[in-house]
């Protein structure tokens, strides 16, 4: 992966942080990641809605609505980006207690993501974690800086494998480490509750309003795994590539993109990446 | 609490740190709070050892014992000094996804901690946290960068808080945001087991080694609030401050420190830090 074509602090240009961040010391912001196309952020205002709600959930003040539109918008003249947009607790002491509720803005542009990992695409391979994901209500739903389960969970897969699903301790499947995941069994939607652990992503939110405006009926809630391994179509989604077909999920093969999920993504119309 | 007297980035003179640091964006590293008296840092050896153990538990390449004691001397000639050692995976890439197990070292020295927070010292006042920890077996005991559990036990405690012990999803107290907690009952010592959530910290090791050498018997269990909270004597301990007897937890007053306490105080010989 390529390093960050611009970084910006506070929305000076940069190429460090002080090392006293709270972000570095103890994970104290959260963030979002977002696809840029010729210059323009794919549903921002969604992602800023939620980087702000997901700051208040900490206790952070977060910037207005057009402070943020106006700190993503400079990074427009890169065209075709990822953009990665931190809101992290401010302030330098030592210590864990906030000595203030003000949020420093990291900006990062990267390239854009690739359009797939196999061409022509035939879908993701994925496996079952073995990382189980710790349930605290409080920051469930959250996308903050603490993020080692993440890290963990895909330190150590199988070369050849795009992405993990992670269950939690009762033993039923969240998420996966850069996406949410859905599947259709008998022509119904399901996707896990995110209210113990796990991420809601933006496109998380896009599917259920498509399969709301489909007449899609889905189904949101904890569901062991036997019934994800035995669905009909299963796909994983994020901001930046949209809904993406499983393929293979540990040695469950689910073939070619089911109708469903063909009727989600024309739905969607999410941009289509450059191919590498 | 001020600015930092020092701060080396793999040893080189430092303000900031690159802003594509897995430390910031994941929590991907392992640290150690030290304490430094006369340009000693008492306990050095065993702190090293605990940050080595806790980066390869991250799946970290430890840099060796030698390394890591020449790092930390680089700021011997300030004295009296609170100590923080990081290690963090290097890379720059974005993704959850580890490029390599070596590790960055930032290494930062702060104003020695002072003696008390009241003077006369009379002993912690502290909380039981509603702020449940999320149990993760892989983590528990290791002290990583992921602390936002911390950072939301310490925001909105009352003023005149000195610190608060956190409890699991069991109900169990397990440790406070700076420290271990332990008390005393019926001449017995007791502290919580560090296997599904929390920090095992070097002042927790000596004092289950002071106890041993003064014969006195310990439990390490998970154990109900209300053995705590009918405790003889209840006392908190970290790297920085050794023992400090708790005064009051919640509406239970414990009063003056006990004999259990004080013998293991007098064993110890904590260093004592300068006073305000």
């Amino acid at each position: 992966m390529s390093a960050p074509r611009a970084i910006r602090w506070n929305g000076a240009a940069v190429d460090a942080i002080p090392a006293t961040s709270r972000g570095l010391h103890y994970g104290d912001g959260v963030f979002r990641t977002m696809l840029q196309i010729v210059g323009t952020i794919v549903d921002v205002d969604a992602q800023i809605a939620k980087l702000r709600h997901d700051a208040t959930a900490l206790g952070l003040v977060p910037p207005a609505l057009d402070a943020l539109r106006s700190e993503l918008a400079s990074v427009a003249d890169l065209g075709d980006a990822t953009v990665k947009l931190l809101l992290i607790r401010a302030g330098s002491g030592r210590g864990y207690r906030p000595e203030t509720d003000e949020a420093d803005r990291l900006l990062l542009a990267y390239e854009p993501p690739r359009a797939a990992t196999t061409t022509p695409f035939d879908g993701l391979r994925v496996i079952r974690s073995p990382v189980t994901m710790a349930a605290q209500p409080r920051l469930a739903g959250i996308k903050h800086l603490n993020r080692l389960e993440q890290v963990l969970a895909s330190r150590d897969w199988p070369d050849g494998t795009d992405d993990a699903i992670l269950g939690d301790d009762r033993g039923v499947p969240v998420c996966a480490t850069r996406g949410n995941v859905f599947w259709v069994q008998d022509g119904r939607l399901n996707t896990p509750a995110i209210d113990r652990c796990g991420v809601a992503g933006v496109m998380r939110d896009k599917v259920l309003a498509a399969a709301e405006a489909l007449d899609l009926p889905c189904r949101i809630a904890a569901q062991p795994w036997p019934l994800l391994m035995a669905a009909d179509e299963a796909f994983l989604c994020n901001s930046l590539r949209g809904i993406q077909p499983i393929q293979r999920l540990d040695d469950r093969l689910f073939g070619a993109p089911g109708p469903v999920t063909r009727r989600l993504i024309r739905h969607l119309a999410h941009p289509t990446l450059p191919s590498r």
